[in-house]
């Protein structure tokens, strides 16, 4: 998989520029989302296009999130304060991670869209939700773009879609990034929709390293 | 139908005490939302309540915003510049209307939510981006709040649902209003879903307005 578009607010760039943990987390993240490889065995992601919506988007998820957890040491649902403590409703960032050196602690949340728009402005706000109370320090969506979201599940969101709300994290250290796939053919496998025929895992959560503390 | 629960922001609060037009905008609201009745010939609103989900949310948002449209002048679908020509994406906002007053231009931009919730944060977005680009003065959302959205349509979203997210929208007029029935009875006839049942007539559309000048 590949990176193509990215919108990084000012507040994020200067922090990609002067802190090295902040560095650490972005280039944690674009490993791990140009990490996938379709067929399986294959070198690059090369994406079936036979028709529109014939492909499964869950599974490039898992493949991004599996790197984060088992390599870089992410964790799964992490709640926000706000919204479990405080106000009592709202789910969990998707995946989240605490880079602590030198006694400097940087938080940083990340969510992977595969629902449709409105699902990912409910993300973004989450997120800047987080930044507004302090509880992350850097917030990332990764969301397919538009050429290669045709081919995915029906009404997956797409960078270019939420794109023009992109202003509205301005002021807070956020990165928008658009992933595609480095070749289209409509000769390779079909990318399983859902969960189906994806091995079983056990995911890293957050509340079970919590509950080990 | 009554308001039962308000969050208005500080520079909405500052406005409603020096902006006469902002003070009439806000009124001509909440005479709109207060004025539907059930069964038609009552004098309050009475929700039946004999199940979960058993009223349609439609026809009321419809008796509102027909209010606003003949009594008060406000328009329907007001696309926004930045959206419809920047962008050249995302929907209009659902009621909008221009007041002059003493050669003083006020724009106020409302939703009427009856979608579920990552809708309302999609609307609170758009209304966001308007107030971001100067496009309106003023953003109003209304919602049913937790205890009637139980009896309309499945997954209709409630004032208390969107609540944490409320604060996302400080440093910007806006004002979130929770609305609710005056009585429940098991025994008044069920809202029809959907439109079903609903008179047919002709909205009035900002860009009908804007062709007629």
């Amino acid at each position: 998989m590949k990176i193509e578009k990215e919108f990084i607010t000012d507040e994020a760039k200067e922090l990609l520029l002067t802190d090295s943990i902040i560095l650490q987390a972005y280039n944690e993240v674009k490993t791990s989302i140009c990490s996938p490889v379709w067929p399986m065995k294959s070198k690059i992601f090369t994406i079936n296009n036979i028709e529109k919506n014939c492909n499964g988007v869950v599974p490039i998820k898992e493949l991004c999130y599996t790197l984060l957890e088992e390599t870089y040491n992410w964790y799964r649902e992490k709640p926000l304060d706000v919204l479990k403590l405080e106000k009592k409703k709202g789910g969990p960032i998707d995946v989240y991670k605490e880079f602590i050196k030198n006694n400097d602690l940087k938080r940083v949340g990340m969510e992977f869209e595969t629902g449709n728009i409105s699902s990912a402005h409910r993300s973004m706000n989450k997120l800047l939700l987080g930044l507004k109370r302090g509880e992350i320090d850097l917030a990332v969506i990764l969301m397919p773009i538009k050429q290669l979201a045709y081919y995915l599940t029906d009404r997956v969101t797409n960078f270019e879609e939420l794109e023009p709300y992109f202003e509205l994290t301005e002021g807070h250290p956020f990165i928008f990034i658009g992933f595609n796939a480095e070749a289209y053919d409509p000769n390779v496998p079909l990318i399983p929709k859902g969960s189906d025929g994806m091995s079983k895992r056990s995911i890293k959560k957050w509340k079970d390293k919590i509950g080990n503390k």
